[in-house]
């Protein structure tokens, strides 16, 4: 169990937070359901978005900044298969930054609102010396039909719908201080603005295809093995079948080393917001009317025993460890 | 306006937030309306509780910080009338803080979570250098039964349900590194673990008392401003009816000078989380069954033009500025 993992489950056992009643699901999913009425179900999920730790506010745009924070929150929803219908939003700044600064943050939420279906209920603003977003999303869906982290079973297809390393790939052009540059837009944009999979989320909820779906948020390994543990299961992953990014020389040339290999940014790689899912055999034909399904990969298979497996070629496998973004695996 | 109300109407104009539909109640008042089926409303709300800002990490004890964030998103629900049911929290602290400072803070959000009947339903962890808390809280009210901020009116009478000044005052001892010193436990607890008030927010709102309503959360003169502002009303205060502290002399002997005043804590000490509402004259006597009754102060009446007037005695007035807590006004 990851140390993120750890502390919710902490926080969960200190403070009363057992489902029942309105509560249908509690912490430790994507998201908490809701049941206000027969037949519909309401998803709620909070994100924080922190300067110099998930963006760096030197070398972020600021519309950039707005943009994701508000995709990061809404990314939990098309994870369950929700509608996205409303968000709240805690904002605290500097006051050197409630200027051109402020307008291009909201620039930036504003159209994510627009693109995502979502309307601003309200907020709370402050000071501090730091930027900080914390957004509260909620949406909406059939009683019922919402996916969680807990039903993979052995013999389930793993899929994930898009490639994966391109926003890692974009951070570390970021990094080079090329944040900016607009000859890198399409290198750049599955960083700065990430695409939510609303419409493919909503699709397979509602048609109940997959037996467990979260989004990428975090890099596969990491997402795997929460998936897994939620599911109390195991995976094979080919590695062959991963569908990493193409790094051109032009681009490669200037990256540090750690970002030269595309298996690892596959691997490893945060912020993708793709969908991974996992589908039981006989509902495999469903899944290609999907939205985008030209563009799935899949990617292996749940197994009974607890291991991730990592299978570069017959014969030669290793254990994928979670690798991915853990905010306390680094001391600060 | 204060510059955080601006901040909120900037907010509002940039992001899609128009009420409708769902949404009952949008941006700008204590806090959201929902209306997921007939008959009943939802009230959502969200807070900000950061180091440095809200509480000092040195010297307010953890369980202080936990109870203390959850009270001060809680009272906003109070201020409406709602009954609390559920809360998201979003939490970020460096990594040296998720040993005993943790159970501490979660402990005594776990008591404050018992108090108010609250449930916590999901949330998101993260490091950061500095804690913050991030809390979005929801409630229930009989559909139309929440009491807002704009309904105030010429001639409805301004009451108070309690002391003003008691956490100005606690804040000051804890500013003198008394935080934790159990002799003067009676003038910190205000500070520390504020009583929020539910119940009387739940009884005025089931009767329709008030014609306003909010909770003092950043000081009289700023809160009863926004209320006014709201209402497209004024005030007429008097500073004889103002439920000051009485601050005993070995206590007094220790403060800074500006704690002295028991008028200039009443009037713009912060975090007392009594309820300030206004009540049309032929409701004032409905009130006096009200829960804590014997608490309350009627310290004025709203007027027809705009400014807010202090009155020491006959004769003697003065305008009343806003000199509460305004999270911008110092710089950063």
């Amino acid at each position: 169990m990851d140390r993120e993992n750890q502390l919710v489950a902490r926080t969960a056992r200190a403070i009363p937070s057992r489902a029942g009643g309105l509560l249908r699901l509690g912490i430790g999913d994507d998201a908490a359901i809701l049941r206000p009425k027969r037949g519909i179900d309401w998803v709620l999920t909070c994100d924080a978005f922190l300067e110099g730790i998930h963006f760096l506010a030197n070398l972020h745009p600021a519309d950039s900044v707005g943009y994701k924070a508000l995709a990061r929150a809404t990314s939990d929803l098309a994870a369950m298969g929700a509608t996205p219908r409303l968000f709240l939003l805690t904002l605290a700044i500097p006051s050197s930054r409630t200027g051109a600064w402020l307008d291009g943050f909201l620039r930036g939420m504003a159209r994510a609102a627009r693109e995502f279906g979502l309307r601003l209920a309200g907020g709370d603003t402050t000071r501090c010396a730091r930027t900080l977003a914390s957004i509260t999303v909620m949406g909406e869906i059939r009683a019922g039909k919402a996916i969680q982290r807990t039903g993979a079973r052995a013999g389930d297809f793993i899929y994930v719908s898009g490639k994966l390393g391109r926003a890692q790939l974009g951070l570390e052009l970021v990094r080079l201080g090329k944040g900016r540059d607009r000859r890198l837009a399409e290198f750049l944009r599955p960083h700065l603005y990430p695409q939510i999979q609303i419409e493919l989320g909503e699709w397979l909820a509602r048609r109940g295809i997959p037996s467990a779906m979260m989004d990428i948020s975090d890099g596969l390994s990491t997402d795997l093995a929460r998936l897994c543990l939620a599911s109390q299961v195991g995976a094979r992953i080919d590695a062959g079948r991963l569908p990493c990014v193409r790094i051109p020389e032009q681009i490669a040339r200037r990256l540090p080393r750690r970002a030269h290999d595309p298996l690892r940014l596959a691997l490893h790689g945060g912020d993708d917001y793709v969908l991974l899912f996992t589908v039981p055999p006989k509902k495999v034909k469903l899944l290609r009317r999907a939205p985008g399904f030209r563009h799935f990969a899949r990617i292996g298979v749940i197994t009974r025993d607890r291991h991730i497996v990592l299978v570069h070629q017959p014969g030669r496998a290793e254990i994928l460890r979670p690798l991915g973004w853990d905010p306390f695996r680094q001391s600060s």
